[in-house]
C-alpha cells in the first residue's frame, strides 16, 4: 500500500481584496512578548496582567439540553414540553472549564474550533479552509465587510436584502451595486452583465459578492447548484469574493406535501464546497439552530483572511464568551455529530411543517382572492408574497423620470399602492413587511434601458414562518380580507367589500 | 412634608464629538416596521423572523458560584479550593432564561442593565447617566474611539498606555498626542499645556483624553481626587470628552504594611462621579473581577452617545451573549449590593496581598542591589520597576537630534541599555516586559525643548503580581541576579558578577 498522497490547499492570493485600513493596523508588541512565554513554558513569566484563576467565583455551569436520542428530537422536545428528556452536560474542571473563564485566543476556543471545523467538513467538505469564531452573523458580516471594505469600494448584493448589513458596510463608505434576483435567486446573467459593462467613471469595479444562497431573506429564495457554479465561475473571471451568509443552510425543505418527508436527503453543496480559490468567505450561525441569544457563530476562510480577522478581533471584540463556546463543544460532543445531525433535520422538519402550515393558510384565505400569489420557499423562515397590484383599480402608468440621466424612473404607481396596502393592514391589525424595506440602499442610475424599474417591482410582502402556528392563523385572514377591500378601493364599510 | 425636588440631569450637548461615519450611519428600517409590534401588542405580527423560543433546545443553566456569606469570602473561597461553600444559581424560565436566550435590545438585557446600573448608582453617585452592555472593555473603548474618532482627530493618553487601544484608533486614522505622567499618573499642568500650545498646522486641536485612572498600566499610577478635578476642569474648558477606562477600580489599595486593611473605607470618586457635563464615557468591565471569559462590561455615559452607541451596536456585534448578561444579573440578585461589595473588597484584600507580596521579594532580590526601584501602586495588577539605567558602566550621553526639526532627540543610549536588559532577563529565564511596549505611538514632534526625551525616560519594567506566589517567588531573584550582572557588564562567567 503506497502512502496516500494528502491534498495541499492550492488558495489564491487574494490579499489585494483588503482594506487599507487591514494594512495600516499593527499588531500588539505585548501579543510578542507574552507569545515568548507561552512558546517558553520554561520561563518564568511576570508579563501577563491576567486574573488568577482560583479568583473567577464560578465553579461550574450545568446546562441542561434537550436529548437528541428520539429520530425526530424536535417533535418530541415541542411535544413533551417540560417533561421532555434532557441531558445535562458540564465542562470538565481543568480543561474547557477554565479555558471558557480566561482570556483566549481571537479565533476562539480551541475546543470551539475544533467544534465547527467538524461541522465543516461534515457538511462543507471544506478540510484546508480555516474557521474563525463570531458573535453570530450581524458581527460576522459587518467584520468582513470591514476589512474588504475600503471607501468608495463597490459591493454588489440581491436587489432585495436584508437591510442592516448594507447599512453598516455604506456608513464606512461601501456603495452598493443591485443584482437583479428572480425566485431561483441571484439570476448569473445579470451579475455577469453589471461586471462586463462596469462603468469605470463609478469607481473600481465591484469586487464583493454579498448574498444569502439558502432561504433568501427576504424573498425565501435558494441558488441552484448550477447558479452556484455559475457564479462562482463569474467570481473568478471577475475576481471576487463571495460573501456567503448562510444562516439558513439546515433549514432547507422538501417540495410542499411531500407525503414522506426525507430527512436522509442530503444539504445542497454550498459556494464554501466549491471553493477552490479561497475567495469564498462563509458565514454561520448557531442563532436559528440552537438560540440567537448565544450570539455565536464561525466564519470559514482561506488561512490568509483568518490572519487579518484575527488582528481586527483582537483590537476591537475579542473572541467570543466562553459559555456560549464551552455550550456547543459539550453538545456536539454529547450529542454526538450524528445527534447533532438529527436534531437539524429534525427542526428543518418542524419549520417545514410550518412553512406548510402558512402556505395552506395562504392558499385558503389569500390566494383565492387572486389578488396574491407565492412560489415555495425551499428554505429558511419567509413567504415572500407578490401582490397583483396591476389589477388594483387606481393602478397606473406614470410619467417617466428624465431621459436626460440615462436612466428610467418607475413606470407605475405600485410602490404609491403598496404603501397604501401596507398601512391598511396595520389599520386591519397586521404587521407584516412592505418590500420597500429590503431595498438595497444603492445610488442611482443602475436601471438598465428597456428594465423595469425596482419601484415597479416592489409588489411583494414578507411574512415569517418562524412564529406560532396561532398567529399564523390570525394573519392570513386578515390579509385576505384587507386584500379584498383594499383593491375595491375605498370600501367605507368593510362588510361591503366584494369577495373577488 | 414638602416633595422632594428631584435633581433633573443637564448635559451639555456634545454630539458634535462625534465621527462622521456616525452620523452618516442609518437605522434599519426593519426595526421600524419591528418597534410597530412591539409597541401595538394586539396587532397579528408576521413580521419578527425570529426562531420560535420553543425550539431552543437549551432547558436549563445553572451556575454553581461562591457564596459571599463570609466577611473575607474570596479567602474562604481559595484556601478551602473544591470545597468551598458555593450556591446555584438558575434564571426564572419565563422571564430571564426566556429573554437570555432570544434576540435582544443593543443596549443588553433589561436585567443587567438594571444590575449595572444599580452599581453605577451605589458606586459612582451618577443616576443620570445610562448604561449600555458590552463585551468587556477592548470591545467598549475601541466602540467609543470608533464613534468619536475621525479621520486625522488627535486623541490624547498617558504617554505610556496599554498598546491596542490606541493602535486600534490608529487603523481609522486617529492620531495619538501623548500626556506626561509621574508616579501619580497624568499630570493635569501638562495636559493643560499640550491644549494650551496646540499647533494647529497639525489639525484641530484634540478632543478626546483616554486614561486609566486607577491602577494605570503599565504604570500602576492611580489619579488622586486632586488630580481628577484639575483635569476634568481643563476638560470643561478646553471641551474634552474623558474616555475613563477603569477596570481595576475594583482592585485599589491600601499603603503596605498596614496592620489591619479597612476593608470598609470607600472607593475613591471616580470621573464619572464628577461629571456634571455628560462628557465622561466610562467604561466598566466583569474581567478582574469575575472572570475574563465573560466578555462582558459596560458603558456609562450621557444619553446622546449611547443612542449612537446602541445603532452601532446594532450594526456590528449586536447585544453581548445571554448567558454572561444572565449570570451577572443572578449573581449581583444572589449576593445581593452587599454581598457583591464583601466579594470585591475580599478581592482587593487578596491582590493587595499579592502585592505586598511582590513588593517584599522586590525589596529583598532586587532594591539591595542598589540598581532599580518602584513606587508602590495603590491598585491594579502592575509593579513599575524604575531601572537606575544611568549607573551601568556603558550609559553614556549621545549626540543631539536633528535641531532643525524644532525638537530634539534622545541624549543618552537608555534605550538601547533597556532593549539589552530585556534580553539579558530572558536568557536568565524571565520574561517581564519592558516600557517600550507600552509607549504611545505617537508622531514626531512632541518633545519639548528642554524636556527630556521619552527614550531616555523608558528605562522601566513592568511586572505582574496577578500571578501565583511561585512565580514571583522564582521570578524577582532571578530579575536581581540578572540586573548585578548586567550592571557589571559582560560578565563572561555569570559566578564572576560582583554583588552589588
Amino acid at each position: 500500500m503506497g502512502s496516500i498522497a494528502v491534498e495541499e490547499p492550492k488558495f489564491v492570493d487574494l490579499t489585494h481584496h483588503l482594506a487599507p485600513e487591514v494594512l495600516v493596523r499593527k499588531t500588539n508588541p505585548l501579543k510578542d512578548i507574552i507569545r515568548i512565554s507561552l512558546e517558553n513554558p520554561h520561563l518564568v513569566s511576570l508579563a501577563n496582567g491576567d486574573p488568577h484563576h482560583s479568583l473567577y467565583p464560578i465553579r461550574r455551569v450545568n446546562y441542561e439540553v434537550a436529548s437528541v436520542a428520539d429520530e425526530d428530537p424536535v417533535s418530541t422536545w415541542r411535544s413533551l414540553g417540560a417533561s421532555a428528556p434532557t441531558e445535562t452536560l458540564t465542562a470538565p474542571q481543568d480543561t474547557l472549564h477554565k479555558a471558557s473563564l480566561a482570556y483566549g485566543h481571537g479565533a476562539g476556543l480551541a475546543d470551539a474550533l475544533r467544534t465547527v471545523t467538524e461541522l465543516n467538513v461534515a457538511y462543507h467538505h471544506a478540510p484546508h479552509h480555516v474557521a474563525t469564531m463570531t458573535l453570530g452573523n450581524a458581527d460576522a458580516i459587518t467584520k468582513v465587510f470591514r476589512i474588504l471594505g475600503a471607501h468608495g469600494d463597490h459591493f454588489l448584493a440581491d436587489e432585495f436584502t436584508f437591510g442592516p448589513m448594507p447599512i453598516a458596510a455604506e456608513a464606512h463608505g461601501v456603495k452598493w451595486v443591485p443584482v437583479r434576483i428572480d425566485a431561483g435567486g441571484i439570476i448569473p446573467e445579470e451579475l455577469e452583465k453589471v461586471l462586463a459593462h462596469w462603468d469605470y467613471k463609478r469607481g473600481k469595479r465591484p469586487h464583493v459578492l454579498y448574498t444569502v444562497p439558502c432561504g433568501q431573506n427576504p424573498t425565501g429564495s435558494t441558488l441552484s447548484l448550477e447558479r452556484r457554479n455559475q457564479i462562482y465561475d463569474i467570481a473568478k473571471k471577475y475576481d471576487l469574493i463571495i460573501v456567503e451568509d448562510d444562516p439558513y443552510y439546515f433549514l432547507q425543505y422538501d417540495p410542499p406535501n411531500t407525503e414522506a418527508p426525507s430527512t436522509q436527503k442530503p444539504f445542497p453543496l454550498s459556494f464554501l464546497s466549491l471553493d477552490v480559490d479561497g475567495r469564498v468567505v462563509r458565514i454561520d450561525s448557531f442563532s436559528k439552530i440552537m438560540a440567537p441569544g448565544l450570539r455565536l457563530g464561525w466564519i470559514t476562510s482561506q488561512p490568509a483572511f483568518q490572519a487579518h480577522l484575527i488582528r481586527y478581533i483582537d483590537l476591537s471584540t475579542q473572541h467570543p464568551s466562553g459559555f456560549p463556546q464551552a455550550l456547543v463543544t459539550l453538545l456536539l460532543e454529547g450529542w454526538g455529530l450524528a445527534g447533532f445531525d438529527r436534531w437539524v433535520r429534525s427542526l428543518r422538519l418542524d419549520y417545514q411543517r410550518r412553512r406548510d402550515f402558512l402556505l395552506g393558510l395562504f392558499e385558503r384565505e389569500v390566494a383565492r382572492t387572486g389578488l396574491a400569489s407565492v412560489d415555495v420557499p425551499e428554505a429558511g423562515m419567509f413567504l415572500w408574497i407578490r401582490v397583483h397590484i396591476e389589477k388594483h383599480p387606481r393602478f397606473r402608468r406614470v410619467e417617466h423620470a428624465p431621459e436626460e440621466k440615462g436612466m428610467r424612473g418607475p413606470q407605475t404607481n405600485a410602490r404609491q399602492l403598496m404603501q397604501e396596502l401596507f398601512e391598511a393592514c396595520l389599520k386591519g391589525g397586521l404587521v407584516i413587511v412592505p418590500a420597500t424595506v429590503f431595498l438595497l440602499p444603492t445610488e442611482e442610475g443602475y436601471e438598465e434601458a428597456g428594465a423595469v424599474h425596482i419601484d415597479d417591482r416592489s409588489n411583494f410582502l414578507r411574512a415569517t414562518f418562524a412564529g406560532s402556528e396561532e398567529t399564523m392563523a390570525a394573519g392570513m385572514p386578515i390579509l385576505g380580507k384587507v386584500l379584498r377591500e383594499f383593491f375595491a378601493d375605498a370600501p367605507k364599510k368593510p362588510e361591503d367589500a366584494p369577495s373577488t
